[in-house]
C-alpha cells in the first residue's frame, strides 16, 4: 500500500507524473476530469482548522468523482480514548483513503501502517509534503516548456527565510534534495534544521542540497525563488513576541527581493501576516505567485490522490 | 460579477425571473431539475448557526447538480487573522460561489468586491434578502395565476410587528419599495428604521413605500399579510427581558389577525417562540403559511443561485 | 410512515429482508449498488460524537445515490429553543429522511410523529437498534447458508457481560426476543434490566427470551456469542471509578471465552477499552469479529434506509 506521508514516499518518476497530471487537470478543469475516485469516499481527518487544505481537498475529491467526508477530530473518537489501531481498522472498512492533518508525524505513520487504505499527510508539525509538491509545480509551470516539469527545477536556487526549523523548512529539505534544487535556509540562531530531518533525508537516499545561514542577504543572492512562511503558527501564540523579535531581520522586503534574480518568484504558503514575514509590497507585488500557489494545491493534490488510487488498484 | 447582497442587487426583471423559476423548480422537484450548478462547488461560510439556511442551501446546491461545502467560520482562518482580501482571492480559485452568513454587511460586500465569484447574503445583522424574496414568492404563489408573480404583489399591504429595526424589517423596506407593496411597520418607540437603511433605499432608486406606527391595530387594518419575527435573536439574549416588555403589545394575536383582510396571510420567518411574538393559535392557525415560507427558501434560493451562475457564464 | 426507532418497528419479514439485502449490498459494494436514495437528501442530526455511526451512514447514503448532510446539534436550532414540532415540520420539507443520534428516546419518537419523513434511531440512551440488526447480521453471515439468515439465529445463545442496563443490553432484549435467541445478561447487582424495557418488549408482542445472572461463568456456558460493551460511555466519566470496580468481574477473558462453544464468536460494538471490558487477547483474538461488526454497520444501515425509502414510496 503506497502512502504520501513525506515527499520521498513518491519516486522521482511519480513526482514527474504528479506535475504532468496536475498540469493536465488544471487545463481541463470544468471541462473534462478523469473520475479517478469514482465510487470512492475519502475521509479528511483534521485536528487543526484550515482554509486552503480543507477546501482544496474537499473540492478535489469531488471533482475526481469521489465523495469527501470532513471529520473534525472532535467528531470522531480517535482523540478520546479509541486506539489508532481500532480507528485505522474501522475506517479502512468504510472509506477508500484518508487525508490527515494532525500534530505528530508518528500518528499518521501508524494510521498508514495499521490501516489498509492510502493515507495522505495534509500537514503535521514535522512535514507538509502536499505544499512542497504544490510549490514545486508552481515553479515548474513557469520554468518548464509544458513537458519537462521535473527537469526544470534542477539546479535552481530556493532561498527560505524565517522559521527554518518548521514543517515547511523540513519538507523543503527533503523536496530540494529530491528535485535537485539548492536550498539556502536563512534564519536566526537556534533555528537550524534538527537532527530528525537530517536523519529522514539520509534514510531517503537523496544527497543533502541545503545549507543554513544567519545572513538573509547572502541567502537571497541570485535566488530563483524567495520563500517565507508565517512566523507564528497555530499553537505558538504564547511565544509570539519572542519569535517576532528574532525573526524580524528575515522579513522579505522589496530590497531583499532585489538581491534575487530579476525574474525571481516570491512564494508564501499562506496564511500571511502583512508586514511581518513579508512586506505588503512583496506579498502583493509583481513577483508574487501566492494565489497561484494556493490554487495549485487543488490540482497537485488531485494528481497525488489519483496516483495513490491507481497504485492501490494495481 | 453579479452578487445578491441586498434585494436591489437584482433588477425587477430578475426578481420576476426568480419567482417564475422558483415556481418551476418547486413543481418539478424530484423529477426534473435543471443542473445549473453542475461541476460547481459552492461554499457556505457561516458565522451563526441555522437550521433553515444551512439545510435549504445545502439541499438546493445538491439538487442543482452542484457540490456544497459547509464551513463554520471556525473551520477557516478568516476569523483568525487572515485578511478578507486573501480569503476572497483564495476561495475564488477553488469554488464557484459563496453563501455567507455573518454579522457585518460590510464583510460580505468586501468578499464580493475582492473575490471573483458570486456572493449571496445568507443573513447579516443588516439584511436578509433571501428571506424577503422567499416571503414575496410565498405570497405571489397564492395571489398570482401562475405567471404574473411580480405583478400580483403590487399594491398589497404588508403589516410587520415587533422589532422594526432588525434585518428583516430593513430588508422589507427595500423589498416593499421594489415590489410596489405598502409596508406598515408597527413597533415600540425607539425601534424606528435607521438612517442607514433609508440611505440604502434612496441609493437604490426605488421610492419609499414604508411608514412607521406605534399602533398595532392601525397597522393591521385591512392588511394582506401580518408578519412578525423573533424578538430576541441570537446574541441579544442579555437584553431579552427589556425587549420582551416593550414588544409585548405587538404580539400577533387572533384578535389582531381579524383586523386584517379576511384572507390575510400570517407569516413568520422562524424560529418562532410560541406566545411571544405570535400566539400559538395564530402560528399554527388556518391563515398561517409559516412552513410553506420555510420550504420556499429552498426553491427561491435555487432560483437565485441559478440566475447568478448563468449571469457569470455570460 | 414507517420508522426505525426500535428493533420491533420492523416486522420479522422486514428483518429477514434487511439481512438478505445487507448481504447483497456487501457482495456488490463498489460494483453495483441499487440507487435507492437517488435524488434524496438524508440529514444526520447528532448530539453525540461518533466514528462508526457518522462515517457508516455518510458513506451509506452516498453509495445509495443519496446526499448526506451532517448536522451537529449545535449547527441547528433544535437545541436552542426551537420546538421539535417546528423542526420536524421544516426538515420534512427539505429532506427525505432523518438519522438521529440523541439522548432521549422520546425526542426521536416526537420527531417521527410530527414530521413526514422516515426517522432512524442512530443511538439513544435507551436503544441502539441499528447496532443490534448489524450484530445479528454479523452472526447470520457465519451461521446461514447465504439465504436463511433470520432462521440461522433461532435458538442460539447470546451471553452479554457488563453494563446490563444500557442501550445495547436493552436493544438486545428486544432483538433476542424478535430473532428467537436466548439472551443471558451477566452483570453486577443493581444493573438488572429496568421496567421500561420490559414494558417495551411486552408491547411488541414478542415473548421474553432473556434472563439475568450475577455469575459470568454461568452466562458464558455453551454460549454461541460472548458480547460486551464499553463500561463507561460518553457522559458517564464522573462515575467511572465506581463502574469499573463493580464491572471488573465481568471482563471478558480468554478463560471466559473457553466456557462458550468452541466456535463461539466474540463481539463488541466499539469503541473498546483494552483490558477493561475485554482483555486484549480476546478483543484481537481468533474468535473476535469486532471489525466485521463495524463494517457491517454500513451494509445493514444501507438495507434499513433502502427499505424505509421503498416503504415511503408505496
Amino acid at each position: 500500500m503506497q502512502h504520501f506521508l513525506k515527499e520521498t514516499d513518491f519516486t522521482l518518476s511519480q513526482a514527474a507524473e504528479v506535475f504532468t497530471l496536475a498540469h493536465a487537470l488544471k487545463q481541463g478543469r470544468g471541462r473534462h476530469t478523469p473520475p479517478t475516485l469514482k465510487g470512492q469516499t475519502w475521509a479528511m481527518i483534521f485536528s487543526k482548522s484550515s482554509t486552503r487544505t480543507r477546501v482544496s481537498f474537499d473540492v478535489g475529491i469531488h471533482e475526481l468523482g469521489g465523495h469527501p467526508i470532513f471529520l473534525n477530530k472532535n467528531d470522531i473518537q480517535l482523540g478520546r480514548g479509541e486506539s489508532i489501531y481500532d480507528t485505522a481498522n474501522v475506517l479502512s472498512r468504510f472509506v477508500h483513503g484518508l487525508i490527515v492533518r494532525t500534530y505528530e508525524q508518528s500518528e499518521i505513520e501508524q494510521l498508514a501502517e495499521l490501516g489498509s487504505v492510502p493515507v495522505i499527510n495534509a500537514l503535521t508539525d514535522y512535514l507538509h509534503p502536499c505544499q512542497i509538491f504544490t510549490d514545486a509545480f508552481t515553479m515548474a509551470e513557469r520554468w518548464a516548456d509544458g513537458t519537462n516539469f521535473l527537469e526544470s527545477l534542477k539546479g535552481k536556487k530556493l532561498a527560505y527565510f524565517g522559521d527554518t526549523a518548521n514543517n515547511i523548512a523540513n519538507s523543503w529539505i527533503l523536496g530540494a534534495a529530491m528535485f535537485g534544487m539548492e536550498l539556502v535556509l536563512a534564519g536566526p540562531e537556534g533555528y537550524e534544521p534538527g537532527e530528525d530531518i537530517q536523519k529522514t533525508l539520509a534514510d531517503s537516499g537523496f544527497a543533502p542540497t541545503w545549507s543554513f545561514t544567519k545572513d538573509p542577504e547572502e541567502a537571497a543572492k541570485d535566488a530563483d525563488v524567495l520563500y517565507t512562511d508565517t512566523w507564528v503558527s497555530m499553537g505558538q501564540e504564547e511565544e509570539s513576541v519572542d519569535r517576532i523579535r528574532v525573526m524580524k531581520p528575515y522579513s522579505v522586503t522589496s530590497d531583499l527581493m532585489k538581491r534575487g534574480k530579476s525574474d525571481a518568484l516570491f512564494m508564501h504558503d499562506l496564511p500571511a501576516y502583512k508586514d511581518m514575514e513579508a512586506q505588503a509590497d512583496v506579498l502583493y507585488g509583481p513577483q508574487s505567485v501566492i494565489f497561484d500557489e494556493a490554487e495549485n494545491r487543488l490540482h497537485t493534490q488531485k494528481a497525488i490522490m489519483s496516483i495513490l488510487a491507481e497504485a492501490k488498484r494495481r
